[in-house]
């Protein structure tokens, strides 16, 4: 594959924006699976490639916890390409007209949905973020310019060499995807400011990719990411429910941005709720930092800090509040706008909690874990939005997508 | 009325966001219907004080279209007044269930739409814009800080005062309207910086202004307004037709991003169709500068520079082209992706174009003049976006807002 620099890359992915724009269902659907041929086909050298890669991360001290997300083994890559066929299989959101009138004067109205043009994604070292996230814009039919951690060049140019290699002979335009395969900084800071050639950048990784895209970057960005998540159990919970939830929104998979990491518990059920929650948690190996009533059941103690902090890990804060007043009050203070989760029973207050809460994903009665593209029904997502523009939540390939007004008239003037 | 520096009042507009997103349809109605009374109340006041703005822009040797813009007069003012009751007569978007289902696992999920939250305006001399992007911020369930032009100060600071006087004495939150009296270019700079304080930008006004924004901004913004927009007249169009609206895109507003700037002609019709359109916007008191072909018929040359141009002044570029493959290729490469039109009686052409041309509103057979937030039915609008994410075209009322996912369960775990 030939290695393009991240000029030459986004301007051919603007010069096939055009055609991947006109490509029918069937003809994106043939693509992804061509795709998902290659993959399987170049599997042996996918894996000799990530190997080498695995072998220089560890040689470079990186952390055991890296090294887990880059690594890939036959099963992973068979999920790689399984992937390419079940956004085939979505449906098409380009087409859709999603309102349409005719006008007092004659003139029909409709709005239809058409593609961005060109998505940069800029991502960290999970090599399975290179095909995920590709599928989904060329399903969408957008070109699609990638950008992945240094970690896990060897392994994104093999996944890319063989999507490419598989779309282009379905008849995928030419540039309508690559993978650049210079891994500086420069490179990154380039790709931030090409207005013109990108239309939209979605990072996906830590924070610190995130928050430096955002600051960085002139053309528009998708921000991704941080949950710094809420459980507030009322007084009128079902106490078993409730430790069901937490501990299933804490620990089925504590690495994850919909994973809770602070829980707000009613004064009221304190006493009865803490110890057995807190049994719970800590029987499930989370470590619990606390206010200081939450101290005397055994929590260590918590600081300002502690109630900010995503921590993607076996932790958690609690929290005593005086009831939903001060517990809406600390979730829209203290979170990310990501996920946040009542268990009640009283009717108003389930209202006021999603009324009054500000995020992308307010729940009464489940966990957080549920948001999710996956989950909502979306087939698929390329990341979970925590701003407010363009979309919000798990984006679904609707969300790569913008809008185009047709109009027709029979020599209208105004 | 006490004049804010910029981030007091982005931290009270944040702080009050909270409470107008929760104001119901009636209050913010009863907000803009006083908002409007004190705008009339105050009006020789506010006349007052835009008469000391003029004579600063007079003796500052501003061009007379600036003055032109900043000035107003009695029945101007009570058009402003009337704007804030139009927009109240608005449908309100708040509350919208865009989308709602129940999952296989029981869980009821719906997407809402809300408001966004702080919304900022930067804009230039044109001290309407005040009224008219805050009553529609405040309709929709926003708070929004504003930051005019310093040839307006004064006339701005009359304005926001009696709105925000009318809008706290119907109950509208502390905080939820400001306007920068701090016209300095830094505090425009600080704006562009106050992630977490405004979720939203939208620059209006010249281009210069909008580029600055988003060069700058690390706050999301919606880009508006310029527009290069073109019709192609295909061999089969009515002429007639094709000479009404090439006139009226040209001449009927020439300053406003949806005129037409520039003209293409099938050259099949050049020798029938040119020499009647010029005349006609000759007659009208337009300027042409076309290609070669065009010269014979007395356009002026047109250079390079002039197919990109965006006049906003009675002038307009011509090109004969080959047929709607090169119109295709020329406004996809010079056009803005504002507003574009074909003149054809060709069904298989009108399709091509409207498929191909990628700008926010394509036209068959009507004026670009038509791209307008009244002419598409919103009622009123904030600005015509030209970029692709979150909203493209006329902004009406729904495009001020961002959704939120509102899921109810009984248990459920992940």
């Amino acid at each position: 594959m030939e290695e393009l620099d991240v000029r030459s890359a986004a301007a051919a992915a603007r010069e096939a924006a055009a055609a991947m724009a006109q490509l029918g269902t069937f003809a994106k659907n043939s693509i992804l699976v061509k795709m998902a041929d290659e993959i399987h086909r170049d599997r042996d050298y996918i894996l000799q490639e990530n190997a080498a890669d695995v072998e220089q991360a560890r040689a470079a001290g990186r952390p055991e916890s890296l090294i887990d997300r880059l690594r890939l083994d036959p099963a992973r890559i068979e999920q790689i390409a399984q992937g390419c066929l079940d956004v085939a299989a979505l449906p098409d959101p380009v087409g859709e007209t999603v309102h349409g009138e005719m006008r007092p004067n004659g003139l029909q109205i409709i709005k239809r949905r058409v593609p961005i043009g060109v998505i940069g994604i800029i991502y960290e070292s999970r090599p399975n973020v290179t095909a995920d996230a590709a599928s989904l814009c060329i399903k969408s039919g957008n070109s699609v310019v990638l950008k992945g951690g240094s970690d896990a060049v060897r392994s994104n140019l093999a996944i890319a060499e063989a999507m490419v290699r598989g779309g282009e002979a379905a008849g995928m335009p030419v540039g309508a995807l690559s993978m650049i395969g210079d891994v500086s900084r420069e490179a990154t800071t380039e790709m931030m400011k090409m207005n013109g050639l990108i239309d939209v950048l979605i990072p996906r990784g830590g924070s610190g990719l995130i928050q430096t895209v955002v600051q960085n970057a002139t053309v528009p960005v998708i921000e991704t990411g941080t949950g710094n998540c809420h459980i507030f159990v009322d007084k009128t919970a079902h106490l078993d429910m409730a430790v069901d939830i937490v501990v299933n929104a804490k620990t089925s998979r504590p690495g994850v941005c919909n994973a809770a990491e602070s829980l707000l518990v009613h004064k009221d059920i304190a006493k009865d709720f803490l110890p057995v929650v807190f049994d719970a948690l800590t029987n499930a190996g989370v470590e619990i930092r606390g206010c200081e009533l939450c101290q005397r059941y055994g929590a260590k103690p918590a600081t300002e800090d502690d109630m900010a902090r995503e921590y993607l890990d076996l932790i958690i804060s609690v929290k005593v509040v005086d009831g939903i007043d001060e517990a809406i009050d600390h979730i829209n203070r203290y979170g990310t706008g990501h996920s946040e989760a009542i268990i009640t029973d009283s009717y108003t207050n389930s209202r006021r909690f999603q009324d009054e809460v500000d995020a992308a994903a307010v729940y009464v009665n489940a966990s957080t874990r549920f948001t999710d593209g996956f989950e909502f029904g979306f087939g698929a997502e390329i990341g979970i939005s925590t701003q407010r523009l363009h979309a919000r939540g798990p984006l679904g390939l609707a969300d790569l997508t913008t809008m185009k007004y047709l109009i027709e008239g029979n020599g209208q003037v105004r």
